[in-house]
């Protein structure tokens, strides 16, 4: 009987009220129900400097890139619900990945915490588009780190009319298709961890 | 004890001599070394029309668009090598895709031939980038049809200088790069083959 | 007084119905009413083989590329209207750009025809997004090969509904995006084209 | 006889020895030997937090953001020389480019300090590709909001090597390079900030 996948869950957005929290949140919960041990974080309890290689040189790595480095290793897949920014990811996103690629001490497997972990992408935003121009980047900047990325993602358009009050979805398709790719992602991973064939 | 994958190998050219030939077929070696049962095909055996929605109303799918849709289906897998032609992916590749999406009957499911395949991606160039900028484009244009792309790839650089006249790569690197991503490919696609867990 | 800027307008499909020969047609007659000379093509009138490094070699450029050659040349700026396929351009139109880019004879000057010429992207598609992930391609595509592309381009959504049976722009709006994109592509090739300050 | 056209110059990283600083700081000098008043800034001395969409509403831009902000409105252009982080631009210019692109007070013109500029795109990374992943995105998520980017531009690999103590190319093509690049930058500024034909 195999361990049930575990995934990280969180949002590239500060602001308390962001739709990209709610989605991550209902992401979690199905990734939850599909089977899976899931994280869900919040990046504005995890403070971090703007990535500096002077900074990085004389102090090394700061405590929450630690924190969130040693959450993303012990993690076989991620979920990123990631708002879109001036066309591609947020600033914050982008540092917590700068700073989570380094190295914590020179022994450390070069990329470690995004080797070969899947990836699910959502975004919300209130363009028509949902935020697709920044899963372009997303998906681009993951892939390069050598994070396998699922093809099927899901932008949730006009986000301002997309949840009710409590933070869930107001269509129900929305629902689905979340639980629909949560589910994909949970037993994909759960094959790729199987044992070698 | 689990089926060979089966892995369709192809160049996005049409040159006899291509580089993206020779990578091709480095590939299909290294890809039954691996394990897989490979079929290899080269482009020029398949001429296509350009795409035309008009030809597609009145006499429906070129036959060759039927046979390349067919051989796909069969296939869990696909390792391309792919020219950049100004910075993108060629006409042929581009155009082969572009037929092959279309549904051979009502139905189809739309995209079949390409949802949820396992790709490799290759690139071999003149150019020091390898092919680089093409491969982004592929990158993009499969995951939007739902494949799955390994996030590795590898792309040889100063192709005129990377094979020996037997089509052999002339460095030990190349040639060792090709087989670890062959052999991850048909691994992976194992894996995922393998029965729900 | 200086002389009107030389345009050349085409759509990257093929389908006699299509949107985007639609959108060609409004966008090469805005541009006229901003003071250009324009060149309304189509490409079905200019057949090309897809392209094959062996053709080129033994036969050269096929006559229609030269002939695309000499209008591109003798234009200051392009309107493409370009219809996403598979999350990229159209193969008609990535065949298009292969032939054209490649030399006519030895002597001539590399990418002559889409140096410094300056491109409005325009896109029609029956998806929400209205081919933007085409033009995310064409744009690249035509900028690495040295063209000047505006940033402001037009995406024209919901294409089925976009027109009426004589081929107008139903929505207003459509209609004025276009007008002001095609003066805009005016007026900045006239200033580019003023001799030097 | 026309103003000489401003330029604003600045580098995508803080680290103080950083090859980018070096890079843009040699642009600076040849866009003043080309004709343009030139403004060089480093990011280290504009510290902004990273954008929140709570700061913003409680506390509005911050001063540095504000500062920012003039000296681009008060630009015609811009030269950026952008680090590759993981595939993509910085943190540091993610996040600058977000707090700018946000208005002052409700009356400002949405992305004012974008709109119509025209930039130059350089890169310097210790990698053989020169940082060009992360020039894509840039020029993507300029081009997005409207700033025109010259189709031309100039990535520096192998940077460990390509300049020496005093901070100068090494590589006499380098340095031509860029002064081609900023005098092509100056000149088509010059043009277009001419009075309307």
């Amino acid at each position: 009987m195999s361990q049930p996948p575990k995934i990280l869950v969180f949002a590239g957005s500060l602001r308390k009220d962001s739709s990209n929290k709610k989605l991550a949140s209902i992401a979690a919960n199905a990734a939850r129900k599909a089977g899976a041990e899931v994280t869900y974080i919040d990046l504005k309890d995890y403070p971090l400097p703007i990535y500096d290689g002077d900074i990085e040189e004389s102090e090394g790595l700061p405590p929450n890139a630690l924190r969130l480095k040693e959450l993303m290793i012990q993690s076989d897949g991620f979920i990123l619900a990631s708002p879109e920014y001036n066309g591609s990811i947020s600033g914050v996103l982008k540092n917590m990945i700068d700073w989570t690629s380094r190295k914590a001490h020179p022994e450390e497997i070069y990329l470690s915490c995004f080797i070969d972990k899947m990836a699910l992408l959502l975004s919300a935003s209130p363009s028509p588009l949902g935020g697709l121009r920044g899963l372009v980047h997303l998906r681009s900047i993951l892939e390069n780190i050598y994070t396998f990325v699922l093809p099927k993602q899901k932008t949730i358009s006009d986000s301002w009319n997309a949840f009710d009050d409590k933070g869930n979805f107001i269509r129900s398709k929305d629902q689905k298709d979340v639980e629909d790719l949560a589910e994909t992602l949970v037993k994909t991973i759960q094959k790729i961890l199987a044992k070698d064939p």
